[in-house]
């Protein structure tokens, strides 16, 4: 890990606290790298906007090269349709419900929808749903290569399903799709070995697919810690990573492969209760930098040029810190900037957030999608 | 613990999922409840307002007798106070910055705002902004009895700081307060006792300030768990509890005490995926339940019904189930109904929740102070 200690706001009192800062050059930097590298292996990008819930840093992705976006839930999708103009969504999620089907319906006059199944039942649904509306819609197979959560098994069932699919005329098989969240180690070469591994289970359920005569367009695969690698097996056609375009604290287990100058999102907050000599309170709790535990660095956050102070305990509004003797910068007053350990689920929690250049706030972006769960 | 295999919604398809329910029977019940208690011990009741975040059920709660409201933040002050003409409002919370003290002066105009303190630098600051501005302002000495987060040690160190607060022309020491949250055990006895030495440490700490003449009107204590022990401790004038409107499965632990029957608030979740035999995916994920921990129960959630299903994994939109052989109601397209860990962070995540009236919605009343940290 790269450690820096340069913080991205100038003036910390020009903002309220805590506050949601991005830095409006490292993000596009993430951006620009992610789909240069994406181009440089001949993968079409389709990044998760879960991360940032923001049009802004959507329409940025799609100016930067993207095919499309992909978002988890219906809601997102309608922000990033409706308020956003993108024109290509993937819903990789087992979309299920009737309501649910029947808002796509209407996304569907104005954007090209494809949806993630991986039941049976699902997949009746959602075509008894297209029959009715006389539509076709495209259907990525989400594929279990290891993560077991959902998603059925690569190999022979991912077959048989994709002929169920197949067989539907309202339905069209575009692709399948798989979340490789399971790749995680602190060895990069066996963090390579799981996700070279991933890929070669999709590109090798694939060929059996086309076997029978099956057309399938797209080879999916997502997750940032793996982007540089399950991407790069040849028959993959797409990709999905999300947290680049902000990367965290998580990421810091990956050796050099990340630093904090690769974090462009962090909150300001402040030091408000110095109640012991060895212990501190921020103004920041969970209902902030949320509960996400750390495989990359101890408690809830990094502080950014404090890297041994250690976010020990978080209660709604409180994050306790544990100070080691002699460190400066946490009298009352005092401010700091946090990455937390998981980007995604922080940003959902406000409303907005800051954009700094040069070290000053120059504007401010809503977090759009936020609390779409439905 | 009760088990009851009673859901609040009759007909689950009559919302979206996942939805935030609440029934109005249960929530009615728990202020009456908590109103009638803190009376028969003459106890004033100043409910803590971050677990609902919302203007109908602080009103709810002012109608049944609260004195005022608790909130954490001052931008939940300013939704209580400018939309909910709520008009006396605590914060409970070490505030520091000067952006925050011109809020507050702001807000007494309205209502009369009381805030925390726990150091001499907030004191300073809180002075010479209210000297400025040529107000008087109430301040509770936040008392740290055990939970070792913020507040001043209980007894001599107090004292001190009572000392410091009064000495203040623009200062008035209206109250001394702590957060009894270290109040926790899975024996009812145990609890009492740590409940009550707790309350002993505030009265004690109390009678040596007023030792020193000076005038100390409020003893406030904190805490639904402790809810029915600090505040019985003779000397105890005032209770903040929060969770109680709603209660969640964190409170199961504490045996009889509370039960599924008592737990107001809800999230209907459907069954999306089926991937394998002993394994579910409900849409709820850490963006709906939060990831905070349950000594009471295992998992994310308590099942309505279902207390040996456990949800097992969480990722953000997904909540991953471990099911028993055989157990049913959880096919595709099924619904359950999930009372989380800790409700008021998943309050916290929600824009609106939907009132449940003999089994059915009759109204959504906004989280209107929601996300409001700063």
């Amino acid at each position: 890990m790269t450690v820096s200690a340069e913080r991205i706001l100038r003036d910390p009192s020009s903002v309220d606290t805590p506050q949601l800062i991005v830095s409006e050059e490292i993000l596009h930097r993430n951006i620009a790298e992610m789909a240069a590298f994406a181009k440089s292996i001949n993968v079409q990008l389709r990044p998760h906007i879960k991360t940032h819930k923001s049009i802004e840093i959507a329409r940025l992705q799609m100016a930067a090269g993207a095919v499309g976006i992909t978002c988890a839930k219906v809601g997102e999708a309608e922000v990033m349709v409706n308020e956003g103009d993108i024109d290509d969504v993937l819903l990789a999620y087992p979309i299920v419900g009737a309501k649910k089907y029947e808002r796509i319906v209407k996304l569907m006059e104005k954007a090209r929808i494809a949806v993630a199944v991986d039941s049976a039942t699902a997949i009746e649904m959602i075509a008894q749903a297209m029959t009715r509306h006389e539509r076709v819609i495209d259907i990525y197979l989400e594929i279990n290569t290891g993560q077991n959560r959902s998603g059925v098994m690569w190999g022979d069932e991912a077959v048989r399903f994709a002929q169920d699919i197949d067989r539907h005329p309202n339905l069209r098989l575009a692709g399948i799709m798989t979340h490789e969240g399971h790749v995680a180690a602190f060895d990069p070469d066996e963090i390579s070995k799981q996700a070279i591994a991933a890929g070669e289970k999709m590109v090798q359920t694939a060929e059996m697919i086309r076997s029978h005569s099956i057309n399938l367009p797209t080879v999916s695969v997502g997750s940032t810690p793996a982007a540089r690698m399950t991407p790069t097996v040849a028959g993959v056609t797409e990709m999905r990573p999300g947290t680049y375009v902000f990367n965290d604290s998580s990421l810091f287990r990956f050796g050099d492969q990340w630093g904090v100058e690769d974090c462009a999102a962090r909150f300001v907050a402040t030091v408000v209760s110095r109640a012991a000599a060895d212990r501190c309170v921020l103004d920041a709790g969970s209902k902030t930098l949320a509960l996400d535990p750390n495989a990359g660095h101890k408690g809830y956050g990094y502080i950014v040029g404090h890297p041994d102070v250690i976010i020990d305990r978080l209660s709604e509004e409180h994050g306790a810190c544990v100070l080691p003797e002699g460190e400066e910068g946490f009298e009352i007053g005092d401010t700091v900037e946090v990455i937390p350990n998981h980007i995604c689920p922080t940003i959902n929690l406000m409303d907005r957030m800051a954009v700094v250049r040069d070290g000053e706030v120059v504007d401010y972006w809503q977090v759009a999608a936020r609390g779409r769960v439905q």
